[in-house]
């Protein structure tokens, strides 16, 4: 695929260095590499054609991971009588703070007595499917997931992070028991931990989340937690085990293999464009957006670096070698350090310049985003090994991060140690031992809260929590987060 | 690709043959084929696993397509100020009948000064964008697409054909000149021609509409227009050219190459899921679904007849010698009826057979779904001719319909000669000289509306408009329309 287009960055525009105002940083990049824009209704955004693609690359990707799994996709309706929320008291209580309300079918018509919701989420969506769908034991497990939009009002957006429309997929599943239901959202919580380091280059840390953390309406949560460059937590899947809780009140049954009417287990779990964001705050520098090597819009982008016969021939014959990867001829008037700081910013992994020498020495000289120096290579070497440059691109990336998470993590005890290690940009890690009150509690006071449980306490630790003083129960992880 | 997944179809239902009740026959088609569900919000409906598969499959041709075009994929909020619609009056009074407006933002919330529009198409959202980004005319021309759902209240809901949200995708391209724009939307509707001849197997008449059936707000429109089994029309895509309607008033310019400010031209063209309503009138029949070669979910189905040894061998032989196929096996108990049934509900272009006798023959016994008769053939040869027997069985689906499209043109000069074509299932080609009261005033009176303009009339024909007596400017095709 090569592909001749013009150039996206806004090139003249300063980023602010991140230890300088990080907040401003992740601004300046999205602005930069041309990410998104405001909408014209508050909280909303454009997902431009860089973002766009970039979420495709994470849809074709997560679509084959479930399509193999038996997962296929659905396209629910966005609407939602707001009657059908009070079947399940928890999930109400959730959304019903950040609800889009459609009261009216024209200007001038009259309210209407059951407003329709804007789905924040699509359990009740599913469930309603379900319900109408599942007659008999052998269509289990059913497995359904949506690609699509859904809609929470927000009052402090910040792109990707925090939109009130956003972009997901949601996989909904039923289990005619208990166990294989929570294997199988185990086992996408897995799935998850390996696609965001197989295609984003991010490490996670990854378990189940506390009490107060979890899903409105779910049994548990699982959660993939990754650690920002600033040292807060990012949220970057959720997988939940919804028991009955929601097949219950909606009145999802079926007949099994004795004829008796049963309740299934579902489970859902869901990705959305948030993830976008944590891509630019794990990988991304100073000179702008840093881009993981299997979701690039550009894997390898060419600059001839003059317009001459002999250096377009040579960009054209290399092109074509290339042609298996993703690759963009910047074959613009503009200068050679213009190019290099404008793909730069759009993140290219790997720029290739190419000049009069290059052309006539049958070499070429590159730059890996992720170490900004030019080095050169032979013609022939760089055709032979692309693959393996890209792979250890990739590796190069995911193990600067899994570093930094390594490096970040503080055992600690006390209160103070707890507040000193979120200080130094670290996650703490914990003993615990209190209810979703003491949550609420602790995360009020500090801003703090716990991102994931990472193992029960061994009786022979007779550990206390650093916040309630009880025993404590849990190793959690303790962070600020996005 | 090789897929287990349990049998999607309601073999059980009987199905309306289509002389008996075309409509009905819609809607067993549908059930039967497990296409589509009815939503709790009137109008709304759920996109099955199976209508899904379809809907990707007709992403991925036409974004390949549009790709090569230079246009690339965005995301724009679904949400629209009401008061941004004031701003372009033929496209405010073409939609404020359709609109589901978002009054609140929390069910004890007060109402909104400036309600919030969900998209029913999405003009001003990307007039404010390119209003925002455009500078310069090296930006230009500016291609974008976006695949997404919009609202428009119903009344009268059907499947696919008309739903209160559906899904499609909407190209919105800026030019310098009025005639790149022109002669750009001119070839994306040619686009649209081959896309429907090479992957849907459906022939249509294309051409400009007359001036009352234009979108709201374009300067002209082109259309695809396809004869559905029951004789109606079904427009299937739509092209505009919006001059500078939308871009003067909604203030988007940019500095020309002499730096002086400058207002581009506009065009936009879509295609929604209403096209697969077109596929099942098009091509199916009594048995049920029949699905085009390049789009179906399963390309192959393969039964195996027992379950034996010699014949999952087999089974499996056969199933990866076609791994670069869509390959469906059911090895479910059900009997062989039961199977040929199922599969012919769902519209699979070829069933494989495999009982013990054509496992030890090394022969397969084939159904292809528009023939329906069994038909045997050696392993060998069915394995080397794969590829030219889907060619074939798309060459016959497309020249099926083309005869039919063909047969039903009737040329008539008069309004009975008119309304009779009409009775006879047929389309009217007619000479048409009226304006735009004329055509609503036509509608009203019989129903039956200009599909497209097929030519000018030239000065030698001297022909008088059927319906106003007036001198016929234009041939036009008429039909009742879906």
């Amino acid at each position: 695929m090569i592909q001749k287009n013009e150039n996206n960055a806004n090139v003249n525009d300063a980023i602010t260095p991140r230890d300088k105002d990080f907040a401003t940083w992740y601004d300046d990049v999205i602005k930069g590499a041309n990410l998104a824009h405001y909408g014209k209704v508050k909280g909303t955004v454009v997902f431009t054609a860089n973002a766009t693609f970039i979420w495709e690359n994470i849809q074709k990707a997560l679509n084959k991971t479930f399509y193999n799994k038996g997962i296929r996709n659905v396209l629910m309706p966005s609407l939602i009588p707001y009657s059908s929320f009070n079947l399940e008291k928890e999930h109400l209580e959730g959304f019903a703070p950040e609800m889009f309300l459609v009261t009216k079918k024209a200007i001038d018509a009259q309210e209407m007595a059951d407003p329709l919701v804007l789905r924040p989420t699509s359990e009740i969506l599913f469930c309603y499917y379900f319900k109408d769908i599942l007659v008999t034991y052998n269509q289990l497990p059913l497995k359904l997931n949506q690609w699509g939009n859904v809609f929470r009002v927000e009052k402090n957006t910040r792109p990707f992070l925090r939109t009130s429309e956003f972009h997901w997929h949601e996989m909904h599943s039923l289990h005619a028991t208990e166990e294989e239901a929570y294997n199988f959202i185990k086992e996408i919580n897995g799935n998850y931990v390996d696609f965001l380091k197989t295609y984003l280059d991010i490490p996670v840390l990854s378990g189940e989340k506390t009490i107060n953390e979890r899903f409105a309406g779910a049994e548990n949560t699982f959660t993939c937690e990754a650690i920002m460059q600033d040292g807060q937590a990012l949220q970057c899947a959720t997988s939940h085990y919804l028991g009955q809780n929601f097949s219950k009140p909606y009145q999802i049954t079926y007949r099994n293999a004795n004829n008796q009417l049963s309740i299934p287990y579902q489970t859902s779990a869901g990705l959305s464009t948030r993830i976008i964001g944590a891509i630019i705050m794990t990988h991304s520098d100073d000179l702008g957006l840093v881009l993981p090597w299997e979701i690039a819009m550009n894997q390898i982008t060419i600059c001839p670096l003059r317009n001459d016969e002999i250096v377009n021939k040579y960009t054209a014959e290399l092109a074509k070698e290339l042609r298996s990867y993703r690759v963009f001829i910047d074959d613009s008037n503009n200068s050679m350090g213009w190019k290099i700081k404008d793909h730069q910013l759009v993140g290219t992994p790997i720029l290739v310049l190419i000049g009069l020498k290059e052309a006539l020495e049958k070499k070429v000289t590159i730059i890996y985003r992720d170490k900004n120096i030019k080095e050169e290579i032979s013609y022939a070497e760089f055709i032979k090994n692309i693959q393996n440059f890209g792979n250890e691109y990739h590796n190069r990336l995911y193990a600067k991060a899994k570093a930094r998470l390594d490096a970040s993590i503080e055992i600690c005890h006390t209160i103070d140690e707890v507040k000193k290690a979120i200080a130094n940009k670290h996650f703490a890690l914990a003993p615990w031992g209190g209810d979703a009150n003491d949550e609420i509690n602790f995360k009020k006071e500090t801003t703090i809260s716990p991102r994931c449980i990472k193992q029960e306490i061994l009786d022979s630790e007779k550990l206390t929590c650093f916040y309630t003083n009880k025993k404590a129960t849990h190793w959690v992880y303790f962070a600020k987060a996005y």
